[in-house]
């Protein structure tokens, strides 16, 4: 009987192992959920007959090679710096292996052994990475197809709340995956390449130099760059292109508040701070601001950024408590963990809370003697705290993989990325009958 | 006869090697100058019978080890990185080793086994660090001898010119010292203490959060802080010191000049940037401001960091040339080699060049329920590029604590730096009769 191993059970990952447990039940299949805690697993699996609960810790690794023995394919949601551990069991036994994470060095280095061995080592193949590549490239393949020579791409992606989800919460964002993920962001300079000119942003301009976003019926985003484009020039075979940018989207006055805890130093992970045990929010923020107690934090705050007392960005860090003083609860972190830990007390999602996924792709091509612009835009909304958009654009396309795998529909092998047609045609097309829609429109 | 080698012969270990030079001549004693490049060594010695060149690479263990097995103290010029290594090869032959850097972890951790074997590791026995914690020690036992208790310790030091030295120049600075330090300086959070509180600065406030410092009878300066002033709490023993801060001082406008390249991210050095062969210095600075062609490089800076046109920071950045298309002259580089390359052209020691040395501490004590306050300062002036203040005052108190070790004066064993009286007395003492002295007075 083939069978699935998903490592993984938390929250995020319900629903790809619904999808698993009805894929398996129709074509006679088995999944195996694996977690350190096999209630959490348990959970998941819930009364299936096709699915089992097991314990998995992938540091132990006679356990962890028991499991992944017994698997065809195995699909991880473990945290991105367990993978290539996981990818070594995986070249060792021989199995198939996908994740929605970046393709790390590490992962990389073994696409040739993994090619030898005839297995798919499948990353970057949830939402962000992952349906960002698919719906690109199904674009960018149609333009070359139709003659036309893109110049210019820029696509941007975000995880946020829906209109009515926490209507008083003026950052209009919560944690809907890895919060700490969230707060490290951009920490390491962006590259892009702009109208042919190379361009860095290090992480102290990174939420200043954002990009507007209109995203057509529903209304206006920022965006702002992520890591590293430029090596997706070469992924997409783009070669020359001028123009290539990829970011994240955030709903409007979000970058300029969040800019306020990265010229702090807020979002540092690389020391721990003193006397955590006694620190409140307020004294958090006190500890990044100068001495002089003539001058109020707020005060203080306001001079060195230019804020006004009642502006949008002074109105985000009161109303996350910042200036409160309340115990923080941690008796030791570095700032990025204690800020992680105080934004968590507010930006949980809660029952009836729905998050909200925004994609918007915009391409430019020369054909004909003239320039062409196609915007294409994805909207998906959670349905409720387990089975939202994010759990549902991030776990589908790893799902829909394994399936199009085990049926025999997927040629590629080795370390890949899902750019090519035998991806992103199947699983864009069974995503639009799961309510996960691209919308195409030629502009003028 | 007692020998000393001294390793590393740039044009810095001059002072140190004349000194060294000129003691073994008195007391009979012989000294070794090794360097990767014999000729540089030859120079260093010159015509004196009490020195001899030798070939010496640190990472060649063989010939490393034959070498100090020669010597009863080793004095490291190397670049920091290479001292642990050497510190191995010491312990291993048992010899003592004298260096002007920070201590690091990896010589940290050789503190017992240097201790048991009778071994003197002295560090941070240069400048700054050195001949700061050597003249504040000196103050601060004397308040604690006198029955006061010090609140407040503030120290500040800086590598600059001297006021007659390219009077062009609107940085009034250039690199008398490892260039690559200064490009490379503060991109670790500052951590001090300030009135009680706990306080962190990050790289990108750190040129922002100035401390002006005026130096009787030499004008104003500007300070911002070093790495971390806690970690000198213990080793000054001021366990419960309400405001403890090291810093950099520079010439005013210095900072808010240099934040540009901080801000817009030409200091990072984790990076190679694309297209180096046929940057320009323009092209280099373009490189980090957005794409839109209709405003000119300059206006972008001035827009985003609100600057004048004709202001004092668009000023130095022009004056270093950084608007010319002249091409920078590197195949490859990250920003930070770059940016050093580039700031070399002008900023490197001229004949008739004079650096200048500003040191300046303030105490503030508490005796008989009155607060007092001391203020320290030292000044050293260059006779020539050779013979710079900073050859001199990081060489010299190396020299002496060397000198002081072969007579039998120096009963500190293992890891230390020079904190205690046996140190501090007798180069403080020394140094004075060398032209390098610290001037105290008694503030009201």
């Amino acid at each position: 009987m083939k069978t699935i191993l998903s490592l993984g059970a938390g929250r995020s990952s319900a629903v790809l192992i619904s999808y698993l447990l009805q894929q398996a039940k129709e074509n006679g299949w088995k999944i195996l959920v694996g977690d350190l805690s096999v209630d959490a697993a348990r959970e998941r699996v819930g009364s299936s007959p096709a699915g089992e609960a097991i314990r998995f810790d992938v540091n132990h690794e006679e356990e962890s090679i028991k499991s992944i023995a017994l698997a065809d394919v195995v699909i991880s949601l473990l945290p991105a710096h367990f993978h290539p551990m996981v990818a070594k069991y995986c070249l060792a036994l021989g199995k198939h292996l996908l994740t929605a994470s970046y393709v790390s060095e590490e992962m990389n280095a073994l696409h040739e052994d993994a090619r030898a061995k005839g297995l798919l080592f499948l990353n970057e193949c949830g939402l962000d990475p992952g349906i960002d590549h698919m719906s690109a490239m199904q674009v960018i393949d149609k333009i070359k197809q139709d003659g036309g020579k893109l110049t210019s791409f820029e696509s941007f992606t975000g995880g946020l709340i829906a209109p009515e989800t926490d209507p008083g919460n003026p950052w209009r964002y919560k944690f809907t995956w890895n919060s700490r993920n969230v707060v490290m962001a951009g920490q390491s300079t962006a590259k892009y390449i702009q109208e042919g000119e190379y361009k860095y942003i290090p992480y102290q301009q990174l939420f200043k130099r954002i990009t507007p976003v209109n995203v057509p019926g529903y209304g206006e985003y920022e965006g702002y760059a992520n890591r590293d484009s430029l090596k997706y020039i070469d992924t997409y075979k783009l070669t020359g292109i001028k123009t290539m940018l990829r970011g994240t989207l955030r709903n409007k006055g979000f970058c300029a508040a969040w800019d306020i805890f990265v010229q702090l130093g807020c979002c540092d992970d690389t020391y721990l701070m003193e006397g955590v045990n006694t620190m409140t929010h307020r004294s958090f923020i006190n500890s990044f601001v100068d001495g002089d107690r003539r001058i109020s934090l707020e005060e203080k705050l306001i001079k060195s950024f230019s804020l006004k007392s009642d502006g949008p960005e002074m109105e985000r860090l009161r109303w996350s408590g910042l200036f409160d003083d309340e115990l923080v609860g941690l008796n030791s972190g570095t700032p990025a963990q204690i800020l992680e830990y105080i934004l968590n007390k507010k930006w949980k999602l809660k029952a009836g809370d729905n998050d909200f996924i925004v994609m918007w792709h915009r391409f430019l091509y020369d054909k004909g003697n003239h320039q062409h612009e196609i915007q294409a835009s994805l909207i998906a909304r959670g349905e409720d705290v387990i089975n939202t958009a994010m759990a549902k654009t991030v776990g589908l396309p790893l799902g829909i993989a394994a399936k199009l795998l085990l049926q025999g529909k997927i040629q590629s092998r080795g370390v890949v990325i899902p750019v090519f047609s035998e991806f992103y045609t199947p699983i864009l097309q069974e995503l639009k009958t799961l309510g996960v829609e691209l919308t195409e429109s030629e502009m003028n």
